[in-house]
């Protein structure tokens, strides 16, 4: 047997887990939402109804307009939610060592396993 | 915000989590896995195709025929089981309380909060 966990923040609701993670960390690297949800087989419509939501539920915005540059416009991700994204992701890693440590305590000398 | 989590055992898919923990728990205050059924509003036809499967995949009883008694039948839960809801009790108790502990520990100066 092996442990498996999920953990996800609430604040009036599910405010952040693994599916936001996963589409700022793609904004990020391609700059725009409407390419994250494509290539997340989301429609963009979805994808911008998530985030709307998602920021009302933190009070703060995660996406900000880029301005400018070659391909002017596009999405970037503001700095509360790199915050947010990074400490989300160190919680999570920890978490996961820390269970693992305690699942062994647990049943390292289980006889029905 | 505060973190939520879910956390169950796998073994060649889930194995034990907390709708198995729930089950189990009936049967042994009921006497009986249709009662318990019942009281979860789940048909006794379920509940048997969803232990059978997690005896499967566990590779041992977890319940076990009643004998005698004034009411004659029934289920009880098996020793290996006992250990293991006990076991997995005690893991997700102290996997919340080390858990509220590490989110303090990423989020407590989070501005963004």
């Amino acid at each position: 047997m092996r442990p498996v966990f999920k953990i996800w923040l609430e604040n009036n609701g599910k405010v952040f887990g693994e599916g936001p993670l996963e589409i700022l960390q793609k904004v990020e690297k391609m700059g725009s939402l409407r390419s994250a949800a494509a290539q997340m087989g989301m429609s963009y419509n979805k994808a911008w109804r998530l985030i709307a939501a998602l920021e009302e539920r933190l009070g703060y915005h995660i996406l900000e307009k880029r301005v400018g540059g070659a391909s002017g416009g596009g999405s970037k991700v503001t700095s509360n939610a790199q915050q947010l994204m990074k400490r989300y992701s160190d919680f999570k890693e920890e978490a996961a060592i820390m269970l693992e440590k305690l699942y062994y305590k647990h049943f390292e000398d289980f006889e029905g396993d």
